[in-house]
């Protein structure tokens, strides 16, 4: 199936097909100088797949983890580029999760200012969420995504046959934003999330979740407005996230404790059954007022205030903005309850 | 005098006006927190003055020269910015060259995926040409502006009263690039400045070459076609820069010497005179081929072949796309003449 994301002159199509890993050299235009970005915690295999259907490929393996997206890692891949003779009519191709599709985005939107892009999202939290939308960033001082760029790709490859090979682990991961994406607006999905077993129908999920998201970019592309909607749970998640350190929680994870706190109590409730179904966690450990802190150096404060977003009823969502001290006060009362 | 870019959403005025820079708060809004970057070879007191007319300011002073457009001071400054607290609501604002003004807006773009930059050029050869249109890099790999964004400043500030401490060599800098607007675009300015003394017309100087360069921006933000045409002179040109160091010509002298070989032989003559006139070079001196070699991992070149820009008549500019090989022969005999 392909959803074409209308953005005009920057629009592009998403393939959601299995086997479409395979089949690369046909979807993309890999007859080319060729990067392919991905790290050592995907399965070689997938790499290999594209460097062999490409013209002339240069794969670089970062380490796995958010160290990867680093200044200094952005600033290597971008002197391989130049390293290998890449010119403006070349591409870079990420093989992996959100943290190579980050900071491959990074790098192809800042090497001569902004060569081809390709995205084949190979874990179920890119696929279904970051490998689309044109938001790649690396960190910076332990936050996450301050240092980078809107930009989007020239076409997502998404194949659900590579998901086989995710521990249990990842696919909950991924399935937070699922989560999150039905949550928000899509109350059929999330009823489906609280009936069926999700992997059997993962397809599904995928689907519903990048129409979604799809239909958001679409209408804020650079997040003037209802774009925050797809942060919900993402602030609190974010300094979860921060206070760990990299073997820690993982993003989905520390998202799906974000979410609970901005549940109205009827849907935290639900919310809670379905997490639980999921293998995800559903109880904050560690020092909240650390957590809070660092929530409050998010992209989402400007001065003293803050930009929230809150679900009453499942699947639909109230944005507000609101002093920071405030929200932090009611997400400590929620965690009382 | 106020200049509107036309690029829709992305428009912004270039304000051309005396003592504009002492006007600041009332043509900016600084009533936020204000990184102010600048760089120890300007006057301290214009960034003083910016920092005065500022809520909150922070003033960044790097290196001068273009060893400051490096990866590793864009992440220095995007951790000056964080530690400083600076939101999505925050700005930006070059004061000095080219080298700040690049590095600044690269910073602006990229923190927090973009926020406001304002530009207040203080050199010559910045207020014609470099501080409006939008293109902001870093250096890597002794290649020039190769990582970078299309990022348009929210406004750009241009005082000509700055220019006046200036060394004579840094006019010169700058009168270059006015002559390449000149040459290709405006015979009536290059009239002009065979014919006047150019400090005395400075202001017109400075206003036609806005004006070129305004038309260009506004007909082809991205590059794709028509604003080739700024590149005139720049491909040897950042082939002669690059093989000199950091204490070599000036970008203004090398594509002052740039220019010559793409010159037809009428143009060449008169634009010989032109460079005398104004105090800049007008014979290469060192190793031509490694300078060939050196513009030729420039960012206009695809495969084999680059980019090309020529005049054949003050006034007028032809593009070609041409075999690498075949421009190298071209310039070693105009060269030979």
């Amino acid at each position: 199936m392909i959803l074409h994301m209308d953005l005009a002159e920057r629009g592009y199509d998403i393939l959601l097909e299995r086997g479409a890993l395979s089949r690369a050299a046909s979807y993309l235009n890999l007859d080319r100088r060729v990067l392919i970005l991905t790290d050592e915690g995907v399965p070689a295999v997938y790499a290999e797949t594209v460097a062999k259907a490409s013209k002339r490929a240069v794969t670089v393996r970062v380490k796995q983890g958010e160290g990867s997206k680093s200044i200094p890692v952005f600033e290597e891949v971008c002197r391989t580029l130049l390293e290998e003779g890449f010119t403006r009519s070349d591409c870079v191709v990420a093989v992996g999760g959100g943290v190579v599709g980050d900071l491959a985005g990074f790098v192809a939107a800042s090497y001569m200012r902004g060569i081809d892009f390709y995205n084949i999202p190979t874990t179920l939290l890119s696929q279904v969420d970051s490998s689309i939308g044109g938001k790649v960033a690396v960190n910076l001082g332990g936050v996450k995504n301050i240092v980078g760029a809107f930009y989007q790709p020239k076409r997502v490859l998404i194949d659900p046959e590579v998901l086989s090979t995710l521990p249990p682990r990842q696919i909950a991961n991924g399935m937070a934003e699922a989560v999150k994406m039905a949550l928000t607006s899509d109350a059929e999905l999330f009823a489906l999330l609280e009936r069926e077993d999700a992997m059997t129908v993962i397809d599904t999920v995928i689907e519903r979740s990048l129409r979604i998201k799809k239909d958001v970019v679409e209408q804020d592309e650079k997040e003037a407005g209802l774009r925050k909607v797809l942060n919900f749970g993402h602030t609190l998640g974010h300094g979860i996230e921060a206070s760990q350190g990299e073997s820690g929680l993982y993003h989905g994870e520390c998202v799906a404790l974000g979410m609970l706190p901005m549940c109205a109590d009827g849907v935290r409730e639900r919310l809670l059954q379905v997490l639980v179904r999921l293998g995800l966690p559903t109880v904050i450990e560690g020092d909240l007022e650390e957590m809070l802190s660092l929530a409050s150096h998010d992209k989402k404060c400007r001065g003293s205030r803050i930009s929230t977003v809150r679900v009453e009823e499942v699947g639909s969502f109230r944005l507000a903005d609101e002093e920071i001290e405030d929200w932090k006060a009611e997400i400590r009362s929620a965690l009382m309850n």
